[in-house]
């Protein structure tokens, strides 16, 4: 059955699949080691305008790289700031919680954290005479693009680094699907321009064209003995070639712009097709996540034609539902879905 | 350069590949609930001989596995105990230790855990005046085969069982390397028997053709919610068709066994080679992995012709060094190595 | 200075010191195995009308013996549910997270939780298709009385634990001022009906008389090698005779709730005194902690005569602040407020 | 019965009860904001020889003070070097590896770390290919006097630092009796000395006179935000003045070293009284701790007439038993089990 249920129904890119054929019998050195882990990690770097000091480390999947990077820039007193929607308050089983630490949550708009509601959590904490009977706030967590498919301003990050910053406190952007956001059209910012916005990023390969894995980038160098974090974490994949090879088919070429580009593309297709036929959106979204209104009895009865992801109740007679588009949608898809409509 | 040095240096058995290409556009759920996934699982569960109360899960590397599995089935109070070489004791990083288990190691011999000390060590816990104060034995890890590439026999993972259930204990046995294991001449059981003779164990594809992922195996089922403990672990695939079609593959038509049984057909010829030349081995393995030593000078020298693993000193002018075949080794390999020997 | 501050300004009871002085040279076993131990456990098992199945375990402190307990009774997939203004979400420096447990947050009134909300919580959560990815509920948390002085009726006690009781989930009650609720003249139970409305609970001793100790109830018996945990906790006094003497004294001759209804009578004249001098209440409390709103300016040269605690900003010239009675505090120190004022 | 089995059997030193009840109802700040903890903290500081950057912290007890320090003091990937002895890697119901982090353990010699063990522990994690996938010594552990009652000397404490700081790792030394060692005729430096010799330790109240309390020593200053560590590992007293008053008796007058001499004058005697019944030792301790072996029909015979703790068995047919004296130990006392004896 065709489906929107998410970036993830596919494979992984044609060209991705090539270059692990064409690799395979190639011997490595595990755990990273290899020549493609290197040249991934290089042309990443490259990517992303890194300074001599900045460093890119592959890892396998979305939660796991989370909690390994926040349990890595954490002191053991100290939580990480999200908004209540944010992927690790919510939809990660307590990953962050299970290595000790709290995940403090502030009102969002859309999925997004606005640098006011920040200042004022941060400055409240400050200023309370209990804080040190309190969760310190050690790190600002953001998603982008988010959980609501919205995206940040290049002021708006600035705002929110400018902010984390006087208190000292990293901000951390998940980029599970950073392809996505950062081929917007309505996206005023680079790649390159992400190592000065924020303290920490990560390249989501797994919803943007790869099998597996993320890249993270620390613009500034990673914190010590990261590579033993990531074993401890159970993140170490022994055949590294597999998230360099992925990596650096993605990153040669500019392919990892080019395929989020097409699901952008494809998403402003998706958006006439609703708009066209009178269905109401449930927010703005930019980028690859569509988030629509359906009448309960409609959405039942789409269901049995049409794969789509149920987000949440809007009223007793309606819900918010996802449609997204990858890489991998083609034009037939979203013709078939028209038809269907 | 030529390698012997573990058998994760190749990608991923063609057959693999072949299936991972074939599928690769078609549409799936997420996390596990793809087609590929049930197939595999469905298929492990008859190679095991599992009866309706088993259950498989796919998850993606050893170490994870590892931790994954110990945390879900100890109490808080509880660890785990492993013999001093023990991977959990040793090469994890403390991943078992990040989750709040002590790894409680007796002494093993050739890598083996005995029945009798192990019997020895929970009679004196049990005995122990101060018992209350201590981390209780909540659960009997073993590999097999083990980090020195030695085997149980039945009877003596029989042994083991019966000591550890007489203490209401479950045992667990780590098969990232299983298949080189059930291939040796030396083994007595088969993997249908493994069901009666461990309480959980998995099946690795990581070091037996796959790209990534080992197969748990309960056969009594899983620990309650254990899917949320998978990704609470950071252990779950958003792709679970990566493990899924992997494992499907290895389990049709006995892929498995057969890749399985050529590395130790090529561990065989290995060995002759050694013998002929006079090399002498550190230990007697029937499995993949070879142990020999080495007069240092000449293993630096061979070092430049050849990837070996450095294991530990012998004595000052001697050390023990790892040879690995892998379903991936060719009788080309072993001729090169000869000639360069 | 005169002081309101907290319920914790003084040393102990009188008569725990004279008990603590006269048996001062008995040798007695450590950890708990002293006589006085096992007299104050008995003493309170019959307090609480216990079956022989009850067990009742002797803690220093509030923040210790929640964490303790909640991480006894968790599954590590598991947190638990708090009002937002639960002591564990706030002012345990994440002492329940930093076990590996989220906790979960619900909105509350007054500092209570309410039947309503808590169902449609677990409902809610049971009906989320993604509760798999999500921390499962596994206890409910609340305290008596609250953090805002608050208590529950035995009917919202009722109702509270026959909502979590159908989804399978315990209910506990952090009772740390526990003898401030009991003994409030709106409190419509006694302490021997608390083991049918909850299933565990503490008797607070630090904020009731004692120099430190929490005594924690289980009616139905406590989680398998308790012991073992309290130690892991660091939670196990070796002089557990300090523990022992004070809460047998304190369980002898009804102590307990003599000196708490003292302190329940002197909050009746200091709720007088604010009355009287038209100072506005925050809200209504009938236990021990008093909460007024001051204007800010008659705030600070208020703390200069006399101790309180500054809760929270009412508005921007107003705060709310609270006075704590205690069993020490007396009818002079009202008298002397009532002059300040 | 008269009893030798640990060195807190009895309560408290009268000086401290007569403090507690003297200061009785003195209001107080809570959480070791009083007066009394300030007084305690400064005279601990002096009685160090602390320069200005020195912090001393009051805590409840052993294993809450060792976890929460080596928690404090640790990376999480890394672990606390320990003989196996050592009463963190035993005796603590792995409140260690709670924390997330490993006991790294090395033979010792009558419970004493040896330089040269530790050199080659750490040269030889150093030199392993394979220690990035290990857990990083990240601190070394001792105890004074040891849980068999030896004590380092000056060269060995400072051999021992010497190789600690070699590898940028800190020595802390857990001094649950610490008072015992000190007084020792055999112990060759004194309580100011310690702050240079290691760079963390404490100094145990709760087995030398106090009802509970250990003072945690940082000669170059505490962890950041330690109190909020301390909160969180439930280690916080409310009523901090309990702490405070107990050692700031113990540092007036010099208190503490008094009493403890008077259990090492108390020892001496004990031990002539087993030479003189040419009860054979189990080894040669200098402190309040001494360890003799029994015949295990006498032990048996001898303990319904005296208290005393079973430690291990030597052969067969003997038991070394422990026989400890502590400030409370009388000269009547030993008379009686001389003529026990």
């Amino acid at each position: 059955m065709l489906s929107f249920k998410c970036d993830y129904s596919e494979g992984a890119h044609p060209l991705i699949l090539e270059a692990l054929v064409r690799t395979n019998l190639e011997q490595c050195d595990g755990y990273g080691e290899d020549r493609f882990t290197a040249s991934a990690r290089e042309r990443i770097a490259r990517a992303c305008g890194l300074g001599p000091g900045g460093e890119v480390y592959l890892l396998g999947g979305g939660t796991q790289t989370n909690s390994t990077i926040i349990a890595a820039l954490l002191a053991p007193y100290e939580g990480a700031v999200a908004v209540r929607s944010g992927h690790i308050a919510v939809h990660e089983a307590g990953a962050v919680e299970y290595t000790g630490h709290k995940v403090l949550t502030i009102e969002g708009r859309d999925g997004k954290m606005e640098a006011d509601a920040l200042e004022a959590f941060l400055a409240s904490f400050q200023a309370d005479p209990n804080k040190d009977h309190m969760v310190w706030p050690g790190l600002v967590y953001i998603s982008f693009p988010t959980e609501y498919g919205t995206i940040y301003t290049r002021s708006e990050l600035e705002a929110l680094h400018s902010v984390a910053s006087s208190y000292g406190i990293p901000l951390m952007l998940d980029g599970a699907r950073l392809g996505y956001g950062l081929s917007s059209p309505e996206c005023d910012f680079s790649l390159e321009d992400l190592k000065d916005l924020v303290d920490v990023f990560y390249i989501g390969g797994t919803k943007v064209g790869a099998l597996c894995g993320e890249a993270v980038v620390f613009p500034k160098g990673a914190p010590k003995h990261f590579f033993t974090t990531v074993k401890q974490h159970g993140a170490l994949f022994a055949k590294g070639r597999l998230l360099g090879i992925q990596f650096d088919t993605l990153f040669t070429d500019g392919l990892y712009l080019k395929i989020s580009a097409h699901a952008i593309g494809m998403a402003g297709l998706l958006k006439e097709v609703f708009r066209s036929r009178g269905i109401p959106f449930f927010l703005e979204s930019p980028t690859n996540q569509q988030f629509v209104i359906l009448e309960n009895e409609r959405m039942k009865e789409l269901s049995t034609q049409v794969g789509f992801d149920v987000w949440e109740a809007v009223d007793v007679t309606h819900t918010a539902v996802r449609f997204a588009t990858s890489w991998a949608t083609s034009r037939e898809q979203i013709e078939q879905l028209a038809a269907i409509l």
